[in-house]
């Protein structure tokens, strides 16, 4: 609610929320001239936790908030979902009101990443755990259209992310992926190894599900696990001199650099409307601007620049 | 060959140089006392370069010096084998050379890896890009072994590397050696996800070739860019103050922590045999401390352990 409340303050927005009622009431009566926001509640009795089975909770659950929120969107009274609940079921629920794009198999998590360079998109990052080679080269297609439109490349760079780059190297999925790729209508660079992901090297990174959840979740450990040695050490062994102080303050301007609250949430692309999925432990701004990037992209028209991508890989047959 | 050196002078150890025997003696020559040391240089006229193919080029180079040096080891000349060549042909070379443990299919690549609490042990790091659920399971059991000699574990608990803790979570590997983990005798904690891979909660953490080498290098990838964001944003903003000497100091101390280097190597579990597969980019250190790793898994009879671990696996049969 904090999260909302703040995006149409400062955006030209009006935002439904979809909940138990009375409860949204309650918050929302905490901000400061709440009955005069562009804010609309919407009565969703039932909630799918972060730990539920998305699919056993869905079809148990007809009146969860996410079912009710993505059938708005998909009668027409609004132009964006946004979710920071249960990934799992945000992506069923959505895949289920909206429909696929024609030519797209399987749906796909993307986010902009920082790099050393400008920022990258990396997708899936775990809408689909299994994908086969072809699901790859429509992420590749979906993830230069939102590189065009998200960090403003005219031909995004578009590397397959495997362990070698030799394309001879990696599993099945990565080496007839590569084939593919090669053959496609995208500036496909080859395969990136893993270390080169925030180097800079390429726009789009595309891979599975799977493996695009653990790319960025250890990346998440690491940056955890550096903060905490780089403070633990220079307070251990400096405790009264500067280092103790500039790490901390370094700290802090990297997380607001690559913080995923700065980015908002990860687009679903190609299901057929926008959907934006926060990360589930997502602060105010964090809701705030994911909510900033679900009017963005609809504004932008996301979903159909990338029905055109796909239609333009033309007579492109994998 | 200045790895090597700084070994032999350290450790109660002789050392066999495999390689091109003029080149071999010319660098040896330049270090002082060279004539003294416990060194022996054994001509192998032919080397495999990182880019190969490993398997073609084996068969193409009998004399190749990976294959020299395995075929030493495995007739009694040394007690064990480090390369920091290309890794899939010291992995083949040594498999070919040493054969498998019985009840062990493939081998695994482990390392042990700083963790915020004690170290842990990951594998495997890419001898498999594709694995099947026993697989896993005999990389635990190896894993288990390995972390009691080399982190002084009397227990280890094993995690599975997943993209959600649930077990329902995951890809169909995963989620069929879960099920297979559980009834091994192990303490098994069950999935982990990839950002608890830093945090100390598992002793060992097991996954296939592919996902254990996009782990390994997104770290890598991820404390480069970090470092390159603390000291170029701590240079940018604070150019004369106290912030752009601290974290140039604070990544030193850092990087001697969790540097492969300090490491040396990783131990390639499941033939029979010792090998240790050394960073390509290792140092002169990082050699010298892979040599060290080598000698003592070797002493340590760290294969004939393992041998135990996969026998005392008794009638699990996965």
């Amino acid at each position: 609610v904090a999260g909302a409340v703040a995006a149409v303050r400062r955006l030209p927005i009006h935002a439904v929320l979809v909940g138990p009622a009375a409860v949204l009431e309650r918050e929302l009566a905490r901000h400061r001239g709440a009955a005069g926001l562009p804010l609309t509640i919407v009565e969703a009795p039932e909630a799918i936790g972060m730990a539920d089975a998305p699919a056993v909770a869905l079809r148990r659950k007809p009146a969860a908030s996410i079912r009710v929120a993505a059938s708005i969107v998909a009668a027409g009274g609004a132009e964006a979902l946004f979710s920071a609940g249960n990934t799992g079921a945000t992506v069923l629920a959505a895949h289920a009101a909206f429909g696929m794009l024609p030519g797209v198999d399987r749906p796909a998590l993307a986010s902009t990443i920082p790099t050393k360079a400008r920022p990258a998109v990396l997708l899936d990052l775990g809408a689909n755990a299994a994908c086969r080679p072809p699901h790859l080269v429509q992420f590749a297609v979906m993830g230069a259209v939102y590189a065009r439109l998200a960090l403003g490349v005219s031909e995004p760079r578009v590397g397959l992310l495997s362990i070698g780059e030799e394309e001879t190297k990696g599993n099945d999925l990565t080496r007839e992926a590569h084939r593919l790729l090669k053959a496609a209508p995208l500036r496909f660079i080859g395969n990136i190894e893993a270390r080169d992901i925030y180097s800079g090297c390429s726009d789009v990174i595309v891979c599975d599900g799977f493996t695009g959840n653990i790319a960025i979740k250890v990346s998440e450990g690491v940056v955890d696990m550096v903060e905490a040695f780089l403070r633990g050490d220079a307070g251990r062994r400096r405790p009264r001199g500067a280092d103790s102080r500039a790490i901390p303050r370094a700290f802090a301007r990297l997380r607001r650099r690559v913080d995923a609250s700065e980015y908002g949430g990860a687009p679903l692309l190609g299901v057929a409307g926008v959907c934006i999925v926060g990360h589930g432990r997502s602060s105010t701004k964090a809701v705030s601007n994911g909510i900033a990037l679900a009017a963005r992209v609809a504004g932008d028209d996301l979903v159909g620049r990338i029905e055109q991508g796909i239609r333009g890989m033309g007579g492109f047959e994998p």
